[in-house]
Protein backbone atom coordinates (compact mmCIF):
# COMPACT_ATOMS: atom_id res chain seq x y z
CA UNK A 1 0.00 0.00 0.00
CA UNK A 2 1.17 3.74 -0.52
CA UNK A 3 0.09 6.84 1.66
CA UNK A 4 -1.17 9.51 -1.23
CA UNK A 5 -2.30 12.17 2.12
CA UNK A 6 -1.27 12.59 6.10
CA UNK A 7 -3.01 15.39 7.73
CA UNK A 8 -2.29 15.48 11.78
CA UNK A 9 -5.68 16.04 13.44
CA UNK A 10 -3.92 15.82 17.04
CA UNK A 11 -0.58 16.36 18.47
CA UNK A 12 0.46 15.96 22.04
CA UNK A 13 2.56 15.20 24.50
CA UNK A 14 3.37 11.27 23.42
CA UNK A 15 0.24 10.21 21.32
CA UNK A 16 -0.23 11.94 18.15
CA UNK A 17 -3.63 11.57 15.31
CA UNK A 18 -3.56 11.18 11.63
CA UNK A 19 -6.10 11.03 8.97
CA UNK A 20 -4.44 9.20 6.49
CA UNK A 21 -5.34 8.16 2.79
CA UNK A 22 -3.92 5.21 0.66
CA UNK A 23 -4.17 3.24 -2.32
CA UNK A 24 -3.50 -0.18 -2.02
CA UNK A 25 -1.82 -2.47 -5.32
CA UNK A 26 -5.01 -3.02 -6.93
CA UNK A 27 -5.94 1.34 -7.56
CA UNK A 28 -8.64 0.83 -4.49
CA UNK A 29 -8.27 4.10 -1.99
CA UNK A 30 -9.23 4.10 1.86
CA UNK A 31 -8.87 6.98 4.83
CA UNK A 32 -7.91 5.56 8.27
CA UNK A 33 -7.39 7.46 11.18
CA UNK A 34 -4.10 6.25 12.97
CA UNK A 35 -2.72 6.82 16.41
CA UNK A 36 1.33 7.66 16.50
CA UNK A 37 3.17 6.31 19.61
CA UNK A 38 6.48 5.68 20.38
CA UNK A 39 7.80 2.19 19.95
CA UNK A 40 8.89 0.43 23.12
CA UNK A 41 11.04 -2.15 25.21
CA UNK A 42 9.78 -4.92 27.13
CA UNK A 43 12.34 -7.25 29.46
CA UNK A 44 11.38 -10.97 30.21
CA UNK A 45 14.17 -10.25 32.99
CA UNK A 46 14.57 -14.38 35.29
CA UNK A 47 17.12 -16.84 36.46
CA UNK A 48 16.67 -20.13 37.40
CA UNK A 49 14.30 -19.54 40.19
CA UNK A 50 12.57 -16.43 39.84
CA UNK A 51 11.34 -13.86 37.41
CA UNK A 52 11.17 -10.05 38.07
CA UNK A 53 8.16 -8.24 37.58
CA UNK A 54 6.66 -5.03 38.73
CA UNK A 55 3.49 -3.71 39.97
CA UNK A 56 2.40 0.12 39.03
CA UNK A 57 -0.86 2.31 38.76
CA UNK A 58 -2.20 2.16 35.52
CA UNK A 59 -4.52 5.71 34.96
CA UNK A 60 -5.40 4.99 31.38
CA UNK A 61 -7.50 2.11 32.57
CA UNK A 62 -7.91 2.79 36.23
CA UNK A 63 -5.79 0.16 37.98
CA UNK A 64 -4.00 0.70 41.37
CA UNK A 65 -1.45 -1.94 40.84
CA UNK A 66 -1.03 -4.20 37.60
CA UNK A 67 1.00 -6.85 37.37
CA UNK A 68 3.41 -6.18 34.21
CA UNK A 69 7.37 -6.77 33.29
CA UNK A 70 9.27 -4.04 33.46
CA UNK A 71 9.34 -2.01 29.86
CA UNK A 72 9.77 1.47 28.95
CA UNK A 73 9.10 4.03 26.13
CA UNK A 74 12.06 4.53 23.26
CA UNK A 75 12.10 8.10 24.12
CA UNK A 76 16.15 8.82 24.61
CA UNK A 77 16.87 10.27 20.96
CA UNK A 78 19.42 8.02 19.43
CA UNK A 79 18.73 5.04 21.78
CA UNK A 80 18.65 1.81 20.39
CA UNK A 81 16.42 -0.73 21.72
CA UNK A 82 18.84 -3.01 23.34
CA UNK A 83 19.76 0.11 24.89
CA UNK A 84 16.69 1.54 26.02
CA UNK A 85 16.16 -2.15 27.56
CA UNK A 86 19.20 -2.41 29.74
CA UNK A 87 18.43 1.24 31.07
CA UNK A 88 14.82 0.04 32.30
CA UNK A 89 16.18 -2.88 33.47
CA UNK A 90 18.38 -1.08 35.18
CA UNK A 91 16.07 1.87 36.75
CA UNK A 92 13.00 0.04 37.72
CA UNK A 93 14.48 -3.29 38.70
CA UNK A 94 18.06 -2.14 39.90
CA UNK A 95 19.57 -5.12 37.82
CA UNK A 96 22.18 -5.57 34.66
CA UNK A 97 21.68 -8.51 32.53
CA UNK A 98 24.91 -10.60 31.45
CA UNK A 99 22.93 -12.37 28.44
CA UNK A 100 20.62 -10.67 26.46
CA UNK A 101 18.39 -11.93 23.94
CA UNK A 102 15.77 -10.67 21.34
CA UNK A 103 12.67 -12.65 21.67
CA UNK A 104 10.54 -10.64 19.51
CA UNK A 105 9.23 -7.83 18.22
CA UNK A 106 5.50 -6.99 17.64
CA UNK A 107 2.72 -4.65 16.92
CA UNK A 108 0.51 -3.71 20.32
CA UNK A 109 -2.50 -2.69 18.30
CA UNK A 110 -1.85 -2.59 14.57
CA UNK A 111 -5.67 -2.22 13.88
CA UNK A 112 -5.35 1.61 14.87
CA UNK A 113 -2.13 2.63 16.18
CA UNK A 114 1.40 2.48 15.33
CA UNK A 115 3.34 1.43 18.35
CA UNK A 116 5.64 -1.49 18.43
CA UNK A 117 8.07 -3.49 20.75
CA UNK A 118 11.05 -5.13 21.47
CA UNK A 119 10.60 -7.63 23.89
CA UNK A 120 14.22 -8.94 25.31
CA UNK A 121 14.95 -12.11 27.59
CA UNK A 122 17.65 -11.08 30.38
CA UNK A 123 19.33 -13.59 32.31
CA UNK A 124 22.75 -13.74 34.43
CA UNK A 125 21.31 -10.99 36.25
CA UNK A 126 23.30 -9.05 38.80
CA UNK A 127 22.77 -5.81 40.65
CA UNK A 128 23.78 -2.80 39.13
CA UNK A 129 26.75 -1.13 40.77
CA UNK A 130 24.96 2.05 40.99
CA UNK A 131 22.94 0.46 43.88
CA UNK A 132 19.21 0.20 44.63
CA UNK A 133 16.55 0.90 41.65
CA UNK A 134 15.22 4.39 41.64
CA UNK A 135 11.74 3.05 40.06
CA UNK A 136 9.60 6.09 41.30
CA UNK A 137 7.60 5.60 44.71
CA UNK A 138 4.69 3.87 42.53
CA UNK A 139 6.60 0.99 41.18
CA UNK A 140 6.98 -1.53 43.34
CA UNK A 141 9.52 -4.66 42.52
CA UNK A 142 7.88 -7.80 42.45
CA UNK A 143 10.23 -11.34 42.55
CA UNK A 144 8.06 -14.33 41.22
CA UNK A 145 8.89 -17.22 42.25
CA UNK A 146 9.44 -19.54 38.43
CA UNK A 147 7.06 -22.46 41.06
CA UNK A 148 4.35 -20.17 40.48
CA UNK A 149 4.93 -18.83 37.61
CA UNK A 150 0.51 -20.02 35.99
CA UNK A 151 -0.40 -17.44 39.17
CA UNK A 152 1.82 -14.98 37.62
CA UNK A 153 0.17 -15.62 33.96
CA UNK A 154 -3.18 -15.87 35.84
CA UNK A 155 -3.40 -12.59 37.52
CA UNK A 156 -1.59 -10.55 34.59
CA UNK A 157 -3.56 -8.86 32.10
CA UNK A 158 -1.56 -6.90 30.24
CA UNK A 159 -0.95 -8.02 26.34
CA UNK A 160 3.14 -7.51 26.45
CA UNK A 161 3.29 -9.06 29.95
CA UNK A 162 1.62 -12.17 28.97
CA UNK A 163 3.06 -12.81 25.53
CA UNK A 164 6.98 -12.48 27.92
CA UNK A 165 5.06 -14.65 30.46
CA UNK A 166 3.90 -17.50 28.14
CA UNK A 167 6.76 -17.80 26.30
CA UNK A 168 8.56 -18.55 29.42
CA UNK A 169 5.98 -20.93 30.05
CA UNK A 170 6.46 -22.94 27.19
CA UNK A 171 10.61 -22.65 27.65
CA UNK A 172 10.31 -24.29 30.92
CA UNK A 173 7.82 -27.20 30.26
CA UNK B 1 -6.92 6.96 42.55
CA UNK B 2 -9.30 8.86 41.64
CA UNK B 3 -10.04 11.12 37.98
CA UNK B 4 -10.36 14.87 39.56
CA UNK B 5 -10.75 16.45 35.97
CA UNK B 6 -11.27 15.47 32.49
CA UNK B 7 -10.85 17.34 28.90
CA UNK B 8 -11.62 15.83 25.83
CA UNK B 9 -8.68 17.08 23.53
CA UNK B 10 -9.47 15.13 20.32
CA UNK B 11 -12.96 13.43 19.45
CA UNK B 12 -12.62 11.25 16.56
CA UNK B 13 -13.86 8.09 14.31
CA UNK B 14 -12.77 5.56 16.96
CA UNK B 15 -10.48 7.19 18.70
CA UNK B 16 -10.53 9.96 21.59
CA UNK B 17 -7.92 11.61 23.85
CA UNK B 18 -8.50 13.47 27.03
CA UNK B 19 -6.08 15.04 29.78
CA UNK B 20 -7.47 13.56 33.35
CA UNK B 21 -6.03 15.03 36.41
CA UNK B 22 -5.86 12.09 38.86
CA UNK B 23 -5.30 12.17 42.75
CA UNK B 24 -4.05 8.61 44.19
CA UNK B 25 -4.36 7.39 48.13
CA UNK B 26 -1.49 9.35 49.24
CA UNK B 27 -2.77 12.69 48.27
CA UNK B 28 -0.51 13.45 45.64
CA UNK B 29 -2.03 14.36 41.96
CA UNK B 30 -0.66 13.75 38.18
CA UNK B 31 -2.31 14.60 35.20
CA UNK B 32 -2.33 11.56 31.84
CA UNK B 33 -2.71 12.00 28.23
CA UNK B 34 -5.21 9.30 27.91
CA UNK B 35 -6.23 7.34 24.55
CA UNK B 36 -9.59 5.96 24.41
CA UNK B 37 -10.83 3.18 22.21
CA UNK B 38 -13.66 0.93 21.47
CA UNK B 39 -13.25 -2.39 23.78
CA UNK B 40 -12.63 -5.51 21.57
CA UNK B 41 -12.53 -9.27 21.31
CA UNK B 42 -10.22 -12.21 20.16
CA UNK B 43 -11.17 -15.45 18.98
CA UNK B 44 -8.86 -18.38 19.28
CA UNK B 45 -10.89 -20.96 17.06
CA UNK B 46 -9.47 -24.43 16.49
CA UNK B 47 -9.91 -27.92 15.60
CA UNK B 48 -8.13 -30.89 16.89
CA UNK B 49 -5.82 -30.49 13.63
CA UNK B 50 -6.24 -26.59 12.58
CA UNK B 51 -6.16 -22.92 13.64
CA UNK B 52 -8.00 -20.86 11.93
CA UNK B 53 -6.78 -17.65 10.98
CA UNK B 54 -6.63 -14.09 8.97
CA UNK B 55 -4.16 -12.15 7.11
CA UNK B 56 -4.86 -8.66 6.40
CA UNK B 57 -3.69 -5.08 5.92
CA UNK B 58 -2.64 -3.15 8.62
CA UNK B 59 -2.34 0.73 7.73
CA UNK B 60 -1.60 1.77 11.08
CA UNK B 61 1.73 0.13 10.96
CA UNK B 62 2.17 -0.05 7.29
CA UNK B 63 1.76 -3.78 6.66
CA UNK B 64 0.33 -5.19 3.70
CA UNK B 65 -0.50 -8.41 5.33
CA UNK B 66 -0.40 -9.11 8.92
CA UNK B 67 -1.27 -12.83 10.30
CA UNK B 68 -3.59 -12.67 13.09
CA UNK B 69 -6.71 -14.60 14.85
CA UNK B 70 -9.78 -13.31 14.17
CA UNK B 71 -10.86 -10.22 16.04
CA UNK B 72 -13.10 -6.52 15.87
CA UNK B 73 -14.48 -4.00 17.99
CA UNK B 74 -17.36 -4.20 20.04
CA UNK B 75 -18.99 -1.45 18.58
CA UNK B 76 -22.81 -2.57 18.36
CA UNK B 77 -24.42 -1.05 20.75
CA UNK B 78 -25.62 -3.19 23.92
CA UNK B 79 -23.79 -6.23 22.22
CA UNK B 80 -21.97 -8.56 24.81
CA UNK B 81 -18.79 -9.52 24.24
CA UNK B 82 -19.27 -13.35 23.98
CA UNK B 83 -22.37 -12.23 20.89
CA UNK B 84 -19.62 -10.17 19.50
CA UNK B 85 -17.03 -13.07 18.99
CA UNK B 86 -19.75 -14.93 17.63
CA UNK B 87 -20.63 -12.59 15.03
CA UNK B 88 -16.91 -11.81 14.20
CA UNK B 89 -16.02 -15.48 13.31
CA UNK B 90 -18.83 -15.53 11.46
CA UNK B 91 -17.77 -12.67 9.05
CA UNK B 92 -14.59 -13.58 9.04
CA UNK B 93 -14.42 -17.21 9.01
CA UNK B 94 -17.93 -18.62 7.78
CA UNK B 95 -17.60 -20.66 11.21
CA UNK B 96 -19.90 -21.29 13.88
CA UNK B 97 -18.78 -22.67 17.64
CA UNK B 98 -20.47 -25.67 19.42
CA UNK B 99 -18.36 -24.66 22.33
CA UNK B 100 -16.97 -21.14 23.99
CA UNK B 101 -14.86 -20.32 26.52
CA UNK B 102 -13.55 -16.78 27.88
CA UNK B 103 -9.71 -17.54 27.93
CA UNK B 104 -8.61 -14.42 28.89
CA UNK B 105 -9.32 -10.36 29.72
CA UNK B 106 -6.56 -8.06 28.88
CA UNK B 107 -5.28 -4.73 28.21
CA UNK B 108 -3.39 -3.95 25.10
CA UNK B 109 -1.46 -1.00 26.14
CA UNK B 110 -2.69 0.15 29.78
CA UNK B 111 0.03 2.37 30.10
CA UNK B 112 -0.95 4.96 27.47
CA UNK B 113 -4.92 3.89 26.22
CA UNK B 114 -7.82 2.22 27.85
CA UNK B 115 -7.96 -0.67 25.04
CA UNK B 116 -9.42 -4.13 26.76
CA UNK B 117 -9.76 -7.50 25.52
CA UNK B 118 -11.72 -10.60 25.36
CA UNK B 119 -10.06 -13.75 24.51
CA UNK B 120 -12.60 -16.41 23.59
CA UNK B 121 -11.34 -20.33 22.47
CA UNK B 122 -13.91 -21.68 20.04
CA UNK B 123 -14.16 -25.22 19.24
CA UNK B 124 -16.74 -27.41 17.80
CA UNK B 125 -16.70 -25.35 15.10
CA UNK B 126 -19.34 -25.44 11.91
CA UNK B 127 -19.98 -23.64 8.44
CA UNK B 128 -22.59 -20.76 9.18
CA UNK B 129 -25.97 -21.60 8.32
CA UNK B 130 -25.86 -18.29 5.86
CA UNK B 131 -22.74 -19.67 4.08
CA UNK B 132 -19.70 -18.40 3.18
CA UNK B 133 -17.81 -16.20 5.23
CA UNK B 134 -17.90 -11.98 3.93
CA UNK B 135 -14.42 -11.20 5.30
CA UNK B 136 -14.45 -8.35 3.08
CA UNK B 137 -11.85 -8.27 -0.39
CA UNK B 138 -9.26 -7.68 2.19
CA UNK B 139 -8.96 -10.29 4.33
CA UNK B 140 -7.44 -13.85 3.81
CA UNK B 141 -8.48 -16.75 5.46
CA UNK B 142 -5.61 -19.26 6.74
CA UNK B 143 -6.32 -22.37 8.09
CA UNK B 144 -3.27 -22.97 9.68
CA UNK B 145 -1.93 -26.95 10.55
CA UNK B 146 -1.40 -27.08 14.17
CA UNK B 147 1.67 -29.49 13.67
CA UNK B 148 3.02 -25.98 12.78
CA UNK B 149 1.90 -23.81 15.63
CA UNK B 150 6.06 -23.22 15.92
CA UNK B 151 5.60 -21.81 12.78
CA UNK B 152 2.67 -19.13 13.34
CA UNK B 153 4.06 -17.95 16.38
CA UNK B 154 7.52 -16.93 14.44
CA UNK B 155 5.57 -15.53 11.51
CA UNK B 156 2.67 -13.95 14.09
CA UNK B 157 3.94 -10.14 14.71
CA UNK B 158 0.33 -9.53 16.45
CA UNK B 159 -0.04 -8.58 20.32
CA UNK B 160 -2.96 -10.63 20.32
CA UNK B 161 -3.01 -13.01 18.58
CA UNK B 162 0.63 -13.99 20.00
CA UNK B 163 -1.20 -14.58 23.30
CA UNK B 164 -3.78 -16.88 21.43
CA UNK B 165 -1.28 -19.18 20.17
CA UNK B 166 1.56 -19.31 23.05
CA UNK B 167 -1.62 -20.35 24.94
CA UNK B 168 -2.66 -22.85 22.35
CA UNK B 169 0.69 -23.90 22.48
CA UNK B 170 0.91 -23.99 25.81
CA UNK B 171 -1.95 -26.68 26.25
CA UNK B 172 -0.83 -29.06 23.53
CA UNK B 173 2.18 -29.78 25.19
Amino acid sequence: MKRLRSDKVYDGRYSSVRIDELRYEDGETAEREIVSHPPAVGILAHDAEHVWLVRQPREAVGEDALLEIPAGKLDVEGEAPLECAQRELAEEIGKSAGEWRELKHFYLTPGWADEHMWLFEATELADTAEGEADPGERIEIVRWPLAELDAAIEQCSDAKSLIALLYLRNRLR
